[in-house]
């Protein structure tokens, strides 16, 4: 069986699991605590499955580890393809992959756990301070998404969930965690609510997981 | 013919030149002057074209505008498959990502033009507290890729160049620009120093472009 190192909250691992699940795959998780123990990612232990000591990492039945959040979509994408994340058209599928990538480059990198602790622990800045860099490059890359989606929806670009649907559910819900206001995405909200009635994207969610943890 | 929306110094540019150049597609370079004027890429002729105002852009014959750097790049691949940048096998493909992406998204971001700018202009600092966190993210990045990559070379997934080589490249260029000792990574300059023998690689170079600006 496939086991999924993650952690609840990791939107990287919360793409994994929503393709997983739309992909029928029955899969261990295995919980990587970013934040307890100066942050499990670090340890000896996983840093031998992925030196980049990010999550998530899929390990199949052979041992084989795969990295990056978006690697690993494509994979599932070209051995199960059914049903498909990314469309038959080169053209169509570059398109899929911009928006992909639009989040996963431009948007979470910025806004990631070891970015804010750097911001705050080595750079010195308040939590203020903190909200307001995610904020800024959310705002900025929400804004281009939503001139960018297809208008006629329901999902990110268009009739059919792709892979960019699985990563912007993440960042909008991370978007909520830190209470921006997504007022001025209309069309993004309405991929997210057509994407949350789909059974792949509830078992997906944070709070489902395992290892979630109680509100404080 | 294929135009180009790019800038000499961007490292996205520079990924896709090498690509077009490693197919054998002639292309019209449009120079895109990412400071001069406050950034062209904000002004609202490039807007139109990526609502992102990042570079590069890909427009193909028929006005198709392709944006993000590695979904250029796999159209490119998908459309004009020799040589191939990615290779045939599932898990492989998977590693070219996961090393591509491990760059595209995890140092490349960080360091971009606009995020340096954000330090300096928004939260007030100096220019060594600029380059200390270029390095960081460079340095917790290459460790991981050199870890990573294939001892045996010559390239960074084995014995063919393949899309992780056009993301790695690019990187080394903008590290040495920023003065980071790449001592400790002896297997990535292998690489660099191997692909700097090819032609499609030293033509993408910066220096190469039409727009390129001589030293200060």
């Amino acid at each position: 069986m496939f086991r999924l190192y993650g952690y609840w909250r990791s939107s990287a691992a919360y793409r994994v699991r929503i393709a997983l699940n739309l992909k029928g795959v029955a899969y261990e998780s295995v919980a990587v605590h970013l934040v307890k123990d100066g942050g499990q990612q670090r340890q000896e232990s996983f840093r031998l499955l992925n030196p980049q000591k990010l999550v998530p990492v899929l390990m199949l039945d052979d041992g084989a580890a795969l990295t990056q959040s978006l690697a690993i979509i494509e994979y599932l994408d070209e051995v199960l393809p059914e049903p498909r994340l990314l469309p038959a058209d080169p053209l169509a599928r570059a398109r899929v992959r911009a928006l992909s990538l639009s989040i996963a480059c431009d948007i979470h990198p910025l806004n990631n756990l070891r970015v804010l602790q750097y911001l705050k622990a080595v750079l010195g800045h308040d939590q203020a301070a903190v909200d307001s860099w995610y904020r800024h490059w959310l705002t900025e890359g929400l804004a281009a998404l939503e001139a960018q989606a297809d208008p006629k929806g329901p999902y990110l670009c268009g009739d059919q969930v792709t892979m960019a649907d699985l990563v912007l559910v993440p960042q909008l819900y991370n978007a909520r965690r830190f209470k921006c206001d997504l007022g001025p995405y209309p069309r993004l909200q309405a991929v997210d609510a057509a994407c949350a009635k789909l059974p792949a994207f509830e078992a997906a969610r944070p709070e489902n997981q395992p290892d979630a943890e109680p509100a404080p």
